[in-house]
């Protein structure tokens, strides 16, 4: 196993905090793997570069020599929200669960080694548990500390009705650390909260407290928001060579360091190296170009990634975009921005009326690539490079 | 069955709350017998006349043809309170739990009639229930109406700790009703929120809500306090018959009336003609040997309780009470009150040492009894007769 100071170096890459690290130190420095658990949710198996951010810690964690567990939350999803409330909760079947677990396995293993990954149903404790056993859990907690945390104080304040049954989600989360030993947790920010729990509920049964590391939420194309399937500004792992890498490509250049640190398997020596180039000159296009072959081969192998480059240089740096062009960011009107109001408002053309002379004439490129279709309209939430005629340019995020 | 507007004077009888009359008359009107609950923690197997009142409502129903269900609460009292903040919460075991529905057994059949009495245990269906189950249940209620119940409002607004699995405790007692299919529950005043659980609880499961009964807290000996052991101002059903009917006959007459109402299984129409003959001359005493000799009859047995008169009549009576003799409320010093100076306080002693003098001439007496060592103490929350000489009395109560 690599040196303990080096391992926690790299353990600390992009994250947020790290809670306790002098716990961490202590059993990094045991010299055995550790069991370091990251939770997903079973209902939504479609993953984007943002849930990736998790993976590719706890595969730092495999490179380390540790044990990843991929622990596949289906207890909670297999139960459903009964309230009714949230009508997209619905009990999933064990067959549901076994088919999501399926898709995720076939995506994960593009960043985790199979070979070193196990993953876990909390189903397999949490049925063995009876009411009482949850009756006794329950009473390791107090409604008090519940309430702190962060959206159920809000909800209590603001009178929005919490189900009891809510206050026992965390606490299983919690319960799984128990169970399966977990050394360390990996969750984004949002999470700091239920990691705690584990934390509370391991030294409630005597165990030893797990360390906690939360992860920044991945910020969308958009450079703003998160990435969201919702919000539109996102990179799916299960999106099509070519579009995964004119959407990487169409990130700001200081969104790119970003990514670089959260979702590039290179060392951020190489990557302090790159940016130093930048600074001497090198146009931030050439890494942004590197960052794109890479996420591009991990998901799709290298020889689509090679053909995805050879397609956006053909359809789209032939067209020799300048090196700063400007950028805008416009709000949507609805659910997107008309291509025809988008040009006039970009100050692409003069007036609308131009701007559909310049369509019908097939002057007008989205990423490089002609559009003449008038209806067309940008989605909120996308980036794009537009360009009309030889030398106007602008990059477009509609928010 | 009885009539149904006759059965509904009946249930009125003493009952704080009905909610809703209009149900139970609903129910009464389907001319089936009605399972009736009452539940019993088994921590507490020493019943006082204050845990009969719920008991005298439950033969209320069994001799209007319904059937009574003894609910021993077990499962909770099987788990204990592992929070270890309340150590007199210690778990029971399945043989603490049987044992002590033994004696409540012995106890209770001195008030209801075995044959139409079921006596059933929570657990038998509790533990049927698994982790999932429960979250399930727990779905059904909301934090911010868990924090509407008085107890749990006062303890969070304090910042006193409530523990997660005390919102589960009434979740239980409110399952308990799904369960068993309750017609009607009993219980105290101090019990509604945890009833109305029930209702809730069973109108999630789509059955009928059962209709909540709400008894008054007994008052003890005082008249003032709730009768509680801790206090010392309770009668046991397990006191012996002397006691028993002498601490009946020491308390006041208003006192009197409401026992007659919540104790007695004399019909209203009876005691309202008492009440009459009261109002007409007759000495209130004679209404109480009638309310002791009927009490210590139902414990005791009827040839105990003509002894216990006789027995009174002989210590005390003779000594001719006048009829209307000064009441006085006492605050004990520290645990009690002793002897010597509660006669000088009383005004049946000049000063501490004519107490001493009387003591020792054997000229007092506490509830017809002599008294003569000077180191007695009248523990708090007793009420007795004291007499000093022929002429001198006081009705004490320390309080």
């Amino acid at each position: 196993m690599t040196d303990v100071q080096a391992q926690l170096a790299e353990i600390r890459r992009g994250a947020e905090e790290i809670l306790v690290e002098s716990e961490l130190l202590k059993k990094l420095s045991q010299g055995h793997p550790l069991r370091v658990k990251a939770g997903f949710d079973p209902t939504a198996p479609d993953l984007h570069l943002g849930h990736t951010v998790l993976l590719n810690k706890l595969r730092q964690f495999q490179e380390l020599g540790h044990e990843a567990v991929f622990l596949i939350g289906d207890f909670t999803g297999m139960i459903g929200d009964p309230t009714g409330k949230n009508v997209t909760r619905k009990p999933l079947s064990r067959e549901d669960v076994l088919e999501n677990a399926r898709t995720y396995e076939e995506q994960i293993y593009k960043v985790l080694d199979p070979a070193k990954t196990l993953v876990l149903f909390n189903s397999s404790w949490m049925n063995e548990l009876n009411a009482a056993d949850m009756v006794h859990l329950a009473s390791r907690l107090t409604v008090a500390r519940m309430l702190e945390r962060d959206d159920f104080s809000k909800r209590y304040q603001s009178g929005q009705p919490i189900s009891l049954h809510e206050f026992l989600y965390p606490l299983i989360q919690g319960y799984d650390s128990v169970a399966m030993r977990a050394d360390v947790e990996l969750g984004g920010t949002d999470q700091k909260f239920n990691l705690l729990m584990g934390r509370q509920l391991q030294e409630a049964h005597e165990l030893e407290p797990q360390v906690i590391i939360t992860m920044p939420i991945l910020e969308g194309l958009d450079g703003v928001q998160k990435m969201s399937k919702s919000l539109g500004n996102y990179i799916g792992i299960a999106d099509p060579a070519n579009d995964m890498f004119g959407k990487l490509m169409s990130v700001s250049d200081q969104l790119m360091w970003r990514y670089l640190e959260l979702l590039s398997f290179r060392s951020m020596e190489e990557i302090n190296g790159w940016k130093r180039q930048v600074e001497e000159g090198l146009n931030p296009r050439d890494v942004k170009i590197r960052l794109a072959q890479e996420i591009v081969a991990r998901f799709h192998g290298l020889g689509a990634s090679k053909a995805a480059l050879e397609d956006f240089i053909a359809r789209f740096q032939k067209n020799t975009i300048p090196d700063d062009i400007p950028e805008l960011r416009l709000k949507a009107i609805d659910e997107g921005y008309p291509i025809a109001n988008l040009l006039k408002d970009a100050g692409l053309t003069e007036s609308t009326s131009e701007a559909y002379r310049m369509l019908k004439q097939g002057a007008v490129r989205v990423d490089g690539e002609r559009v003449e279709d008038r209806k067309t309209t940008i989605p909120a939430g996308e980036s794009h490079v537009i360009q009309v005629g030889k030398r106007r340019f602008a990059r477009i995020h509609v928010g």
